[in-house]
């Protein structure tokens, strides 16, 4: 069973189910991934703590992260990208493996361009502060264009507080605009390092997505690739 | 936080979770419903357990139950109409509140309905078996009507087993069909008693849900009522 460190926010957590559930190729109740998933959204801000040294949710985040592992998950996923700035925190001592969204973003990213290829991030202030796509992405081989201030102020950071309180129509036309503007300064490819980012701006028509990761669905894919080789691993354990 | 016993089927726990969230007032994470979900559809096929004296699944759904209970869980609730039949085998011994999905989807169609209407059922064949809605609708001077045997098999099953697949495009039209079945019956008020039925009517246009009491939905509402209820409860007594 795969722990889902989740409510960051409740939104974004229902949709990574939603990607989990199609990912999954089933034909009824019993073949899709078992799930056990903390939809607790009291933990301290993330933003805030990074940005304004206000309350850690680290100690949050690990009561969280022991619940789950001994209510019985094998392993964990967090769909939330700025929480990943306490991702080592969270792994040391970890007993179930516990991958990074980070990286399985930026993978993502690297399987669909070239070497020295510029990718654009949407992505909260505080993930673009922490600098947690900018290793990852450099680790890779590629060049990071981070939005302007005046596109954060405007349109990406509005965007995802809409999503965040349920106004999905308005989120989208903000989001968008996000995006064309990442794409219109140079970006290659976008990625949505926010999971409120995929959610706005699939309440817009367009082709937007096409040209963007989401790492949602990115976090949704290894999620059920994960949980079929621990499948096929307890197979041949019981074998 | 409230625990949910979910995973049948998983897309109905990812709709139900989509409903909680909406019919929740918030402008922003912290101010959401706590949840913990179960979504680990390994639990024995309900039907098959009713109708031909399969597996129980009640081992699992206790099992499952105190899990929750003992991760934190201040009371559950289980989206899925046709697991009630053990509804009160669950009942037992639970140190917190759990409602019923039965009683909550009854009286939301006993509210928009005067004494002795005609209630339609959309639900599996195990549940109008078992005879889940029977009681609580006579209890409250209401009617029922089934839908035929022929209505079960070419409609209104099939779009549940679509559902479960995820093929949404095919399960609309065959449950649009059910449900206009149910009214030409002379229903006054059709009452979605499986998980699986909204989502495949929220698929096709037309106005067929506003003759609906979608069970998911009511019971997302009553989620968020006793989450705050609860929480009124926890300031009073820390007053």
């Amino acid at each position: 069973m795969i722990g889902v460190i989740g409510g960051m926010g409740p939104l974004a957590t229902a949709d990574f189910l939603h990607k989990v559930i199609a990912a999954t190729p089933a034909e009824d109740d019993e073949q899709h991934v078992p799930l056990l998933i903390s939809n607790d959204p009291r933990i301290p801000r993330r933003p805030a703590a990074i940005l304004q040294g206000g309350e850690s949710p680290l100690p949050r985040l690990l009561e969280i992260r022991d619940r789950l592992i001994q209510a019985g998950a094998t392993a964990l996923v967090m769909p939330c990208n700025t929480a990943h700035h306490w991702h080592s925190d969270l792994q040391r001592g970890c007993t179930v493996p516990f991958p990074s969204l980070i990286d399985i973003a930026c993978d993502a990213a690297a399987a669909r361009t070239t070497e020295s290829a510029c990718i654009g991030l949407v992505a909260t202030r505080a993930t673009l502060a922490a600098g947690l796509f900018d290793a990852a992405l450099a680790a890779r081989g590629r060049r990071v264009l981070r939005p302007t201030d005046a596109t954060l102020d405007t349109a990406m950071l509005p965007a995802i507080a809409h999503v965040k309180a349920g106004r999905l129509a308005q989120a989208g036309p903000l989001m968008a605009q996000a995006v064309q503007g990442l794409l219109d300064h140079g970006a290659d490819l976008v990625v949505l390092a926010c999971t409120e980012a995929p959610i706005a701006l699939a309440a817009v028509p367009g082709d937007l997505q096409g040209q963007c990761v989401d790492s949602t669905l990115a976090l949704a894919e290894a999620t059920v690739r994960l949980w079929q080789q621990s499948a096929a691993g307890s197979a041949l354990r019981g074998a």
